[in-house]
């Protein structure tokens, strides 16, 4: 526990976010254990202090503001292994262990959690995000790998979501409830994750393409081809160019695709075949694909690194980082019409796709400094959100929506949506402790 | 609508259910439209009038039962496919459509739907129970093949729970909290279905083993070879046996393995032989496999119609189908052990498990006019409950909660999992009117 002034500031600073901060928490928390946890919860319920579940503070959308003061929880403490069962192919973890520490742990045993958000993550965030990353095309986001959680709720008792069966239907999925939920609902103090075998074998391919359509084009034929692709990564013109500043690097600055195929050495193969089979029949050119190890690092490196490549252009400069998702069939239409609003911007902007799940990242970059540019990259986001909602798409794939993205929910969602999310957070945290002023709508009544 | 006796009297029967009907409703009406259904809802919630959603009742654990009269809403004249995205690989149907009638519909355009639960059942009920099936292996249960529902809430209003995008990170998840509430939050009215390819090849698979531990283990090793299967079904030797008489077969009367394994050509066939090795190495014996469509046909219905061939053997018994689900290592011993409680039994009891999930069936036939028996059987599933709970599993894997399993929730979930329900419940059904008596324990209370 501290109340120390620099601990204060770091806490209620977004690490990764471009929203601003308008509050520090009054006081940090370090629990060790769920015990610690529930204590924490029910003296902040007694007396209505509001709470900040805080991991990896990864998060882009203002998750981890301290928008009221209040007592900030740093579960990353509680970083450990409680469980293997490698015949069951899942871990039983405490929510501070980052992704990428798990994996690490796992891999002598010939297994892997498969969700890649940026590094720094922990699995407890994730949960609480619905994070997904490159790979959900093939293993589904967060709502898909989790097995049960151990929630601390606001009156400060532990819940367990559901039994370690993989399968159950057993009553209300509140497993499902509580990952997406922010923090608004609980605390995340257990997780039970399901694990994948590593694969056998991989191919990692790129390809180039004359436009992003014609790119967008095959990550959607590629889907439609029946081929279970491991990873489909869309990077346009100018994300090239920060990769070879960053890198020194001489990649063609054009529309580029990134693939990974898996399975048995045969299949990997395989399915390379059958899409550069695709990709030539779009206006694809030099296919390059690698099947070593190191080879195939180099290349992943590559699309690992995007984000802070693009640093590399502007130095200075934060990120504003957006994240719609439509039905595949929108997504060429709408990659096209923000690659025009992004072009003609005075910004710096540059475009991310997981294309095979429809969903669309940019990142604006901009002077903080600036009023006007922030207000431009605002604009900017505003743009394809509006757009990717007319198109049936959501303002926010993977991203969640913390403060940022708030005011699109009534648009996307509809009031009867809010009223029945709100109807359920005042009747599990009726104090409204939990994370309050993120999720809902303030302006949400009945 | 109808007050006709005879209709009433068929709606609050328990179709496929060894539960007793205790009442029947007041009155059955069969809505045409999600404006017709929620002006039925308000009218009962004004009048605090239970209702009871109604589909294709082929649910087993009596969730259709009308236990306090009201409103049986028979959804089964709502049956249209409202959009066919072939792009996007997804459908908008409603409610009363079954998921055999759907699949015709999708064949000409190459897709299905993954999930196949009994004949009859239609695509609202699945969403209802949660349910999933023998494919669940590979594709998932039915939370993970629904983008977005339309729900009528108890208060008539009709919410939308998510946009069209496969992914998103929008609010609480509104979509899986809605799948498996068995009809205690809303009706559903309509389903956005994320749809498959048809596998472009496939293979069927059977193998004998001595021991039905021997054939367990062998599920197990499959799916610990990271081979994706698309189906792996354990039959017992008396299920064997109910097959043979009710076909006029001579299959070899031991435990036995079905597989599917789906993919290119090339890569079904490969799967097929590491899956025939891995069976060599634990005793497996009379691996064959059948490539060609009606010979895949052939050996597939032996499966499909397992239950049936049950009666063959006790034409006028009725069946108690057990459906407890366990972590994939605990699998061998509690069919071992709930094997050698069944074989002591008076009573006829055969095997089916969807062994690669951990889920484990037993059809358990006794004489309904004979009280004595139907309490054995009772005793044959409490049994298999309870050695499911000690292994940390549940007590229904895919058949739901309905009024059968209610009493197993605290043992497998904890009070503060029912607690949670309950303030759910209340929160969005404050009358008690949606299917009232169903998946939460009536002794929940703060």
């Amino acid at each position: 526990m501290t109340m120390d002034e620099d601990e204060r500031y770091v806490h209620g600073k977004p690490q990764n976010s471009f929203h601003k901060a308008v509050n520090i928490p009054d006081i940090v928390v370090y629990p060790r254990s769920e015990e610690e946890v529930s204590k924490i919860v029910k003296a902040c319920n007694m007396h209505k202090v509001p709470i900040v579940p805080y991991g990896g503070a990864t998060s882009i959308e203002g998750h981890t503001l301290s928008l009221n003061g209040g007592v900030c929880i740093d579960m990353t403490l509680m970083n450990r292994v409680k469980a293997l069962h490698v015949e069951d192919m899942d871990v039983v973890v405490e929510p501070g262990i980052g992704w990428m520490e798990l994996n690490e742990y796992l891999e002598p045993y010939g297994l892997f959690f498969p969700l890649d958000p940026g590094p720094g993550a922990t699995i407890g965030g994730m949960c609480a995000t619905r994070c997904s990353g490159s790979l959900a095309v093939r293993y589904g986001t967060m709502r898909d790998n989790v097995i049960n959680l151990k929630v601390v709720l606001a009156d400060g008792e532990v819940m367990k979501t559901a039994s370690r069966a993989r399968k159950s239907a057993a009553g209300y999925d509140l497993t499902r409830l509580m990952i997406g939920s922010e923090g608004t609902l609980g605390v995340i103090t257990g997780i039970t994750l399901r694990l994948q075998k590593l694969p056998q074998s991989s191919v990692v391919a790129m390809c180039n393409f004359p436009t992003i359509k014609d790119a967008a084009d095959v990550a959607i034929a590629t889907m439609h081809s029946g081929i279970q692709v491991s990873r489909v990564e869309l990077l346009d013109e100018v994300q090239i160019r920060a990769i070879n500043l960053a890198n020194d690097k001489n990649l063609p600055e054009v529309p580029t695709l990134m693939f990974e195929f898996v399975g048995t050495e045969a299949y990997a193969r395989e399915q390379t075949q059958v899409v550069q089979k695709i990709a030539s029949e779009h206006n694809g050119s030099d296919f390059v694909f690698a099947e070593e190890s190191e080879e195939k690092k180099e290349l992943w490196k590559i699309r690992k690194e995007a984000l802070w490549a693009c640093f590399a252009m502007e130095p200075n400069f934060e990120a504003m980082i957006t994240d719609v998702c439509v039905p595949l069939s929108h997504l060429a239409e709408l990659i096209s019409r923000s690659k025009k609003e992004l072009d003609a911007s005075p910004l710096t902007c540059t475009v991310i796709a997981h294309a095979g799940d429809g969903n669309f990242h940019t990142v604006v970059l901009f002077d903080p400094t600036r009023e006007e540019q922030r207000q431009e990259a605002e604009r900017l986001n505003h743009f394809m959100v509006h757009t990717a909602l007319s198109m049936e798409g959501t303002c926010t794939g993977e991203h969640g929506v913390g403060t940022g993205k708030m005011k699109y929910l009534e648009k996307e969602l509809g009031i009867e949506n809010l009223w029945t999310m709100k109807r359920i957070k005042d009747a599990l945290d009726p104090n409204n402790i939990m994370n309050p002023g993120k999720l809902i709508p303030s302006n949400v009544c009945f």
